[in-house]
């Protein structure tokens, strides 16, 4: 059975052409697994070709049934890589001209295919990520549906959330619960290094250490060798508990962020709290097309500078990220980039994630993350789960 | 405090540096992160440079605080990419010969760095993959915890395995299990676009469904974005359920896989599940530095056709996979490979993990698997859990 519609695939893969066409590609030879799995629906293939014109071909090292079953796109078995040229030749296709995701693909594999292919190439990761960032109806299915998932963890959290639990524990129920839901397990990032584990389930002091990561928050994690998310730490009554898990569909992401505690906050943390709202609200009166990330981020600095809290806006000190929020689809990292002097411009039906956060050394961090469909009029919420703080007693 | 030994740190750069003396590098400029990890003891930094000889030296752009806490390298911040020859200057260091791991490294970000240090660039990754695969006494002692830990997840499996369950629910009951137990969830690959998620759990034809990914089984996953690990399928009696999730403890990884099914499997199946065991008692007694990986798997080989069944070794058709097991660490796909054609000659603490599987098309997978350290003598048994086949009723 198809996956993923043949009409979609094509819409995909036209979309990609037109740009390749504007490079002056005569073709792209794709290997990242998520670019393969959005042209072809199936995650079975070693390569995908796509030529400036005319239907893909997918290299099929294993497995070639389910490949079969899963797209529509032709196939063809790769048995060495020194032939990959040939298999190409047969089809028709001769480039000499050759796109490659240059910013994921492993440089002594880049190397080799440019060895073999003895052709110019060029990187056209910029033209794979931007066909990828304009979501189409199916791929908003597919986001109300993750949306829902997580919606549904988010409802037992009242039951699971208690003073004196491990973060770990708390965070391992959570994932349970995303698991029987259907949640795939992987969480994927494209960016080298970058790394997800269902996200970020942190509580008080917790919510305020940083790590490697590109993101404004990290968490302590279980080691050093695996430095971000829930730690051993208990959880506190009083403190920020923060659950930033996303929900995944057919792998597609919803991003979201909500606040709890066992008891009341502090004044401080409730302030901080409704500024991130606030600056939510003032981002979505201007999230439209042609915005650009860095306008957005400005927006948002401007309402944490009023607040008198623009010392802990998304960070503080020297781990402050620049950052407010990120375009979001089959990875956590897709385009457009919401940041200081980020040049994307945004467009209908870009996903992006809005993520306001304040952070405070020793209480934490508190903030609201949602998923949002740019439109030509107000942007769709496609979270559903409500921003409030909510207190367990 | 420090998480690694500054001892043991020494002691890794050290056999690195001899490597790289014998390449004729002046350094190498390092960059993936269990890599990282494993010279200094952090996950914070961007880059570590290490020299032909002296000291390492981390670059790091976040967390300084965090890094520093954790490393006993010495740690500079990074602020911009171009600022990189400076930044090593300062400490002394002006490579006209530098180092790369061009397995994993992004061509991109090979291409910068080729052209901000306009040097002579080569790749080390074998290097270092080599300087990994010889296991210290300290990493031995994460390993047996590993063990410890996955080995109590298996004997919390009689009360979790019930007929009519689905395996994901199953699968997520581990998985809540393990991470109560410390695993810290990422399960990390070094191979270009391979993924984990902790492991394969399988039941029945399950186990007959080869992947993209280069391991014996697969499994359907939950959806064709994510085609492996356990999916909707319903655990009948008398099929094989193979539980094939590792324990990690500070990063080091345990891989083992346990048969149970409810209930009796066909004696067919049993027959093959003792093969398995034979095959792993034959490499065992030959499991000594100085054998091939090509040789361990001629082993292997030749049990399973003795028993009639090298049509169903480690997959069937065109998905047979030509291996019998892998190195493992920070890693699953550490080296050696012990694999058809493999050159890899074993030597004294390796740590390998041996899987002999039989796979059949609708019946699924039976198989054993094992972590073990490679010595003088006979090789020691990391994996602790008992190898028989766990019948419940």
């Amino acid at each position: 059975m198809l996956h993923i519609p043949i009409e979609e695939l094509d819409r995909r893969r036209d979309v990609l052409q037109k740009k390749l066409q504007l490079q002056d590609m005569d073709g792209a030879l794709l290997a990242q697994n998520m670019t393969m799995y959005y042209l072809t629906g199936t995650m079975q293939c070693q390569y995908v070709y796509v030529p400036a014109t005319g239907p893909c071909l997918g290299l099929v090292r294993r497995n070639m049934e389910r490949a079969s079953e899963e797209t529509p796109v032709p196939l063809r078995r790769l048995a060495g890589f020194s032939g990959l040229p040939s298999l190409l030749a047969e089809t028709g296709q001769k480039p000499s001209r050759l796109g490659l995701e240059l910013d994921i693909m492993p440089a002594a594999l880049y190397l080799r295919i440019a060895k073999v292919f003895s052709c110019e190439t060029a990187d056209v990761s910029t033209a794979v990520r931007e066909t990828r960032q304009v979501k189409s109806a199916y791929e908003l299915k597919q986001l109300r549906q993750a949306a829902r998932q997580v919606d549904a963890m988010h409802r037992l959290i009242p039951e699971f959330l208690v003073e004196g639990k491990e973060e770990l524990v708390f965070a391992a129920e959570l994932e349970n619960s995303l698991r029987r839901l259907g949640h795939q397990g992987i969480a994927r990032m494209r960016g080298f290094n970058q790394e997800m584990f269902f996200g970020h389930v942190l509580s008080g002091i917790s919510g305020g250490m940083a790590s490697f990561l590109d993101s404004p928050t990290g968490g302590p994690g279980v080691s050093p060798a695996q430095p971000q998310g829930p730690g051993r730490k208990i959880i506190r009554r009083g403190e920020p508990v923060t659950v930033d898990y996303g929900g995944i569909h057919n792998g597609y992401i919803v991003d979201q962020t909500r606040l709890y505690s066992v008891g009341p906050i502090k004044e401080e943390l409730k302030r901080a709290f409704e500024a991130a709202l606030l600056i939510q609200e003032r981002i979505c009166e201007n999230l439209a097309p042609g915005i650009s990330g860095n306008e957005i981020f400005e927006i948002a600095v401007a309402v944490a500078q009023k607040a008198g809290l623009s010392e802990n806006f998304m960070g503080f000190g020297d781990t402050q990220a620049k950052f407010v929020g990120h375009g979001l689809g089959l990875e956590f990292d897709e385009f457009p980039i919401l940041a200081k002097g980020s040049p994307h411009l945004l467009g209908e039906d870009y996903v992006v994630a809005l993520e306001p956060k304040f952070i405070f050394p020793t209480d934490g961090m508190v903030g609201i993350e949602n998923t949002w469909r740019v439109t030509a009029g107000k942007p769709e919420k496609i979270s559903i789960t409500p921003d409030g703080h909510l207190t367990v007693s």
